[in-house]
């Protein structure tokens, strides 16, 4: 399996690609990486515009085409070598709690903190960013307030099996400081955070952008 | 199958949650419907709170418990009513498509339009929300110009075969004209439309609201 499957992650350091980074790792999946510098603005470029019109990343490239959005991402690497168990698979009830906490981060956390450097994309007026800056911490707190007392089950995301899910929490978690937020006040998703960085898969993902 | 699956879904007048609803039409579910009036604020009482804490419509309660946001009970629908053939789930690269498809639209197009009018949720000055709202249509309108020039295959989303992306490109797309967009800018959108709102599943859906 694995050999019919050569891919190209696009990411870009402190992005949401990390998510995909890690679970690719994982799965031990033949992969290359991608960097794509935002500090130069090459997502904007028409040489990575050709690969994502949306100049977004993770884009991940493989023999059938461009795919794109981490949640679609996460479930193609963990169907694609399903022997790394990276998705309750098989099971349509465990398979769409997966997908819940993956669509609340993508539609509801990582907008929460987007608002606090890429405001510009819904208000053109600078008092308007800065007004929406000024809520991030807020919305980022309650965002992790729910996912510390509902959505994390413990001691993984999904219960007692590792899942993508897990990746992208820890990616997401990761951006709590710069948001201003005190990830003490959420002991859950603090040990996950810990139990996170000691994986292999996730020390190797993250060397790659230093 | 059918009758191992009973369903509830909570729903309301003028949400993304229409999509779902639409999804148990076309599957020929075993579902009732349950409205949660917002111009009462029901979705922000204890009752409906201890089904969905997050306080948002669609939420999808079944024998095992309650699911919440559009892209996964899309596919949960797509996955337990597997003979309505509404999405590709034995094909990797085209499911991952499909996902692609369903979190742009939660994740980017939805949330451009949530700037219309819950622009408190990101920021708590009148002027900042004023600000946002100016900016909804030109957003919508970037958001459909990529899905009529790159994501909307035809005649259907994912090309030949109907699936739950449909439904949900319906369902957004019905928002345009609130938002100051016009919909006769994008042929194939509209011509899509046309094509769903003749659709049996689509009219009980909508019939449900009036």
């Amino acid at each position: 399996m694995p050999h019919t499957h050569h891919l190209r992650l696009f990411s870009a350091a402190g992005t949401c690609a990390l998510a995909t980074h890690i679970v690719l790792e994982e799965a031990g999946a033949d992969y290359e990486l991608v960097k794509v510098d935002f500090s130069l603005g090459e997502q904007g470029l028409p040489a990575f515009l050709a690969i994502n019109p949306k100049g977004r990343v993770p884009a991940l490239l493989g023999p059938q085409g461009v795919l794109t959005e981490t949640p679609a991402l996460l479930v193609y690497v963990a169907q694609i070598y399903p022997a790394a168990c990276l998705a309750p698979l098989h099971d349509a009830f465990a398979f769409a709690r997966l997908q819940s906490f993956n669509a609340y981060l993508c539609a509801t956390v990582h907008v929460a903190h987007a608002h606090r450097r890429r405001g510009a994309r819904w208000a053109d007026d600078t008092a308007a960013q800065a007004a929406m800056q000024r809520k991030v911490a807020a919305n980022m707190t309650a965002c992790f307030r729910l996912i510390e007392d509902e959505l994390l089950h413990g001691p993984w995301v999904l219960g007692d099996d590792y899942s993508v899910c897990d990746a992208y929490l820890y990616t997401i978690s990761g951006w709590l400081e710069g948001d201003g937020v005190d990830l003490s006040q959420f002991p859950k998703v603090s040990d996950h955070a810990a139990r996170m960085s000691r994986r292999p898969a996730v020390q190797a993902a993250e060397a790659a952008y230093r």
